[in-house]
């Protein structure tokens, strides 16, 4: 991933010294597995792992002049550091996607977790947010359209929950992508089982069926929940880029004292930061898909998916991990202008209160709903078109007039009661009244 | 696709009736190709296309039944209805693929020439409106927040401008797709390539060279084409849905008498044209993007690509010529609010200006530029937070006075000089002033 | 979906008259939960769902001619077939996403039931041919390549396992889609929150907070879940096809006796089947494309993700049952040929067997892994460039003789103890020892 | 990109520095039209572009510390090193997308042709070994089954027709990538468009009506014309990888002599270039598609695209010229083993004569076309069945005793004839008889 969108942690994550070094913790773990089933009998000093020491540019090396092949240049590496009884029984037995895949899972296994704090945090701004502005009225729209008014909290409450589910289809990848292989070059297990799953078990690992490779469904699934967990931050950042347009303005990224909004222009402040993350999330629907076509293994295996994923693995989950931290500074910056939400909830001077007058008229009318619908319908579209006060029309409207009261009339605008059950929301939500 | 979205001409064009008569029409281009260069000597009807009469039911049933083979099945059902002389040479020395895929490539030709027509439709009329809105003039925006004045004119010149381009791409790919194959089993030429080059030039194709069939990237360009084009149309779709905002409300959809805008809220008007266009675009990506897949052909064919073909050619053709037809009648009956626009132009009273006060203030004050443009935008910034008049502001600051006149001053806020390059732009686009 | 990939009970469940018979459900269990909680007090007879009619035509000729509103002409055409009591209540306090989206969810879990059937069918002969194949031997390959030997069983094994996987994704995904709402125009609850609860229960599902509509990330979560269900058919559609080219030709799809391969070759037999059904998943991640997109929805909602639901949601279903369906038929009926399978193993002579001798070389031969890897490579690949007998070249290799005795080499290339932990893959991935 | 999949002339044209120069070219090329307009008066020096000097830590210094906006960044970096004279007309009345998206567009034609270059290199490779390989026979395989002959030059000449496409594809993209705009923040156009016509000229552009920034359509041409040659690569890839087969065996990637093909299999040697290539078009797929997403710009242009084509036009562009530097050598490098093919043209004992004893039997046995195909498919796929000599059976049968001589049989099994088209093959698809 570009420097750019750099996340420090997962960019240590995926390494190529972490790779590496994963490598040697599968390979070591295998060691001590052979010696603890008795397979073998040698001493495998305590702080194997440690000892062997990863030289990038030599392992590189050796791959591009000699082997053309990764592992091997690695084992080539690294044998020579063990003592001469270890080293007939490094790697003996295992295929190179022994340790290749198993280390690739311990590296998704630490994205997800990473990923899981990332969203933990994100999370916590939205609710802490969302319980900041529960009781602040705003118009709820749909089509773009003015609807009924809803609050700011509960359009933070819904993106929570929606943030939470995909909290938990991460933390069902946690599972999922724990699992490891030590079966060999075609999961025969040239190795016994017994070793395959003591070594998993020192890694944290589920032993797992696998040909050369463990399925590439796992992966796809992956990176698929991060493709559906950028749809999700995709759409808050439209929606707060919709919420900064100049003419609702009820919302502002938090613009600093010395930042620029435009070469040109010096009055611009633009949710910059919310259309990164909105367009970002393109670019993680097209590794999700790349991930997809992965799973059509050849076979026992193929190499197609490898390269495919020498890219999009860390280039997914450090762009996730960007987008995350990103949104998060967003949400807990955003300046909310509740005054103006206000505002724009009277803009069409009581039309989003015309269900209210709709239903009693409707009920009190005895006209077909239908019937009583066109009624209210015409006096309300005539409103929007002429720019008048609803109320106002109502109140004069004979038809209206005719079947209810003037205080009937008026309690229909009554905001209050659009909002009562905020509370019930904020329970379900966030599982206690806030 | 589904009645919904469906286009008659469309799809009497994907039929299967018109499928099964484009095989006939090949069949019978390559028997009469056979007659011209003298391979056979046979009298072929004048109207034998026309007298070989297709029962889909029937060819269905053998299908089905017996060969499990659909050009087989088509055969043995044409084949009877021919004189006994003519049929020995029926098919003969033909693979299954030389009708069906010189088939395929009429019908997507046939598909092109309906969707030229249905663009050139939908650019008259971006067009005509682009005239009457020349000298309309708007907020341009960037970022969702307001930057300078423009025209509507000039937006919908600038849609003109793209619709223009996705033309010129689809013309091209009627050339492109105007081939056919006669080369037999493996693209060796069972029949003597004069016979395909006579048989083409009959159908108005070019003979191509190919394997079994016609390698798929010219597909895979179809359909990338289409869903480009759908990525334009979603743009100008989500242009309108924005225009049409509540607190906008610069354009509006026709919405006629007696439409209803929701069950529950009678004042709803919604762009839902224009959200329908803008949506089915992501279907149009998702079949490019299982095109592009299916280039990739095991050897000489495989068939994974005529499933999907079977599915994606008719339901893109048909989808794109629903949604041009559509956005047409959107743009065609578009209610346009010009006051409003202008009214909007004014909304930050007078920050749309800040570049000409910065320009010229820049100019003139002799500061380095970039400190000029900390003094403007600490004013315009100020202006926009407190909602205050940027040039009555300006008139009064003194950093601004010792420097600029009043007159200078007032001079920045002229919108006709903001809008002096409309002429030049339409002469551009439309190749004439107008 | 076109005729060719229906599949006819999925084809039910989104049926136009399906659509609107859930609408009728959903309508009538928020009447019923009404009345359950005293909201109102009226009669609902028993079979009230029962009672009313759909008449497909007539809705449509509704919404085309008067409302361009789909839910509003199932409302106009249905509330006149209620009781004059009744119809005050009949959506009172709804809007049309109230019964729309909870049927659309109600589909969706029937979709998902059905899969699951499909899905259940399917392993099950999967399973069954596995233990069949148990210990029928065959070459594993990588990279195209042969390796060394596995069974078809374990093959077979290895698919049911990814099978599983897919199976729980699935079944994963009908909790997350029994869901519904009934919280009004912008999720603010126009009716009380028990009513919700109520109607919900009574169909099965889980009140779930929304805007206008249920979040669509679990949409998409559907439909990536189809698609990566659709890669692993893929999988072993491709995996069919290659076990059943000509020069592997182990096995070979059922080719009834009245089949026909090719309208010009009679001696083909193709595994169309398995072509068919990869070339399909193509389709299927084009569709999950396209849900992933639609999570982004604007505000309380947009109209964006209907229209390409109205297509992906069916097709994607409905084409996936097809390929279901189809698959299972195909590896029930596959004719596998154990015998040529035992020839391949041999195709190379001993070569498969080489990490064997590698091992034991270098275990034996005191020289450094590396080079005693070096010597076996260098004799291995001069077997297979001159087609010689691996062994034998071992026999009299100086190199070899002076470290291994010749039981030693002829022990190498054992079969049965390469395939000596069939047993434990199948109680891992059967549960039990077959 | 990663390292391991970088092309360093790629590299280079996306490199920062680069991109910076860039936007110094714009911005002189700016100054000096004003000047040659006479729209200031100035002197610019002659090699201005060179004395301006990008020390990109600076400029990404005051990015992330002071304006949070990278040109204002490069402006007050590269300002101060102009004269006091030259300064103020500096980017004066421009916008930041002036010389960001014409420096785009630079960076895109420059792409398009060093692409072009190795799109060349890699055609004259295949058209090379197509002429080596004109009048080597090989198997043709529809649906991995054998069909009827054809050359290993008709398969290179088949690959070189459709990579002579894509090469025109690039082509066209590199006249509608030449294009730039200088119209200001809104595309009115500030500065006077002639201003404009002169920078385009002297950068080698055309100008182009915009917003603030170029249409998006033709950066969605341009990935999407990536995947599609990516795509035939990938089809090359596979291919290949089917070729080397263990079981076909028909050609062989190069293998220097002290490459690893597995760290267990010693005898291993996979066509991992292909495999590599082929898996890679996966990943260009997906840049397309977020490309094409990004065609959504919202009103005069937002930020969206941004991000996401900082990722997809470097990896994109530089992953493709990767692809194809190592598929030119992979195919320059191909081991071809002629016998191999002529053996398994034989592979099948005759059968893949079939058709041309199906025709003359069809044609002299007087029965219908369905009867006689019948007779000899029985025939055909009993050989197969039974692993007989097709020809021998043939003259055992009675059936076709009855009908044919025994010559003419013999005759149907000639394999020049099948080839005999060759040259009308080459003539076509290289436009001279090789």
């Amino acid at each position: 991933m570009i420097a750019r969108y750099s996340h420090p942690q997962m960019m240590e994550i995926w390494s190529e010294e972490n790779k590496f070094n994963n490598w040697v913790r599968v390979e070591t773990a295998v060691l001590r597995a052979k010696v603890r089933v008795g397979f073998i009998k040698v001493r495998v000093p305590k702080n194997l792992e440690k000892k062997i020491k990863i030289d990038i540019s030599e392992i590189n090396r050796i791959e591009k002049n000699v082997t053309g092949h990764d592992v091997i240049a690695f084992l080539m590496h690294t044998s020579p550091q063990l003592t001469k009884k270890l080293q007939p029984h490094w790697h003996n037995g295992m295929t190179s996607y022994d340790p290749q895949d198993t280390g690739t899972f311990l590296q998704l296994r630490d994205s997800v977790e990473l990923l899981l704090r990332l969203m933990d945090g994100l999370e916590a701004v939205v609710r802490s947010r969302a319980i900041e502005f529960k009781h602040s009225p705003m118009i709820g729209r749909t089509h773009g359209v003015h609807a009924e008014p809803i609050t700011f909290g509960v359009k933070l409450a819904n993106w929570y929950d929606e943030l939470r589910r995909q909290y938990d289809r991460l933390s069902d990848m946690h599972t999922k992508l724990s699992v490891g292989k030590i079966s060999g070059a075609v999961g025969m297990y040239t190795l016994d089982p017994i070793i395959e799953k003591e070594a998993c078990s020192m890694l944290g690992l589920q032993p797992i069926i696998a040909t050369q490779i463990i399925s590439r469904d796992i992966i796809a699934e992956y990176l698929s929940t991060l493709a559906l967990i950028g749809g999700t931050l995709e759409k808050i950042g439209v929606n707060i880029r919709t919420l900064q347009r100049t003419e609702i303005r009820e919302v502002q990224e938090y613009f600093s004292p010395t930042q620029r909004g435009s070469s040109a222009m010096p009055h611009k402040r633009n949710p910059i930061g919310s259309e990164n993350v909105s367009g970002l999330a393109r670019v993680l629907r097209g590794y999700a898909l790349a991930a997809m076509e992965n799973q059509n293994t050849w076979d026992e295996r193929d190499l197609a998916n490898s390269g495919a994923e020498r890219i999009i693995l860390p280039d997914a989950s450090i762009l996730l991990a960007y987008m995350l931290a990103r949104l998060t500074k967003i949400i807990n910056d955003l300046v909310v202008n509740t005054q103006r939400m206000r505002l724009n909830i009277g803009l069409t001077k009581g039309l989003v209160f015309s269900q209210n007058v709709q239903s009693l008229f409707a009920a009190k009318s005895k006209m077909p709903r239908e019937d009583a619908y066109r009624v209210v319908q015409e006096i309300a579209q005539r409103c929007w078109d002429e720019d008048k006060n609803f109320v106002k029309v109502l109140l004069n409207d004979p038809r209206i007039k005719k079947v209810l009261k003037e205080k009937e009339i008026v309690d229909c605008f009554d905001l209050d009661s659009k909002l009562a059950h905020i509370d019930h929301i904020f329970l379900d939500v966030f599982g206690e009244e806030k």
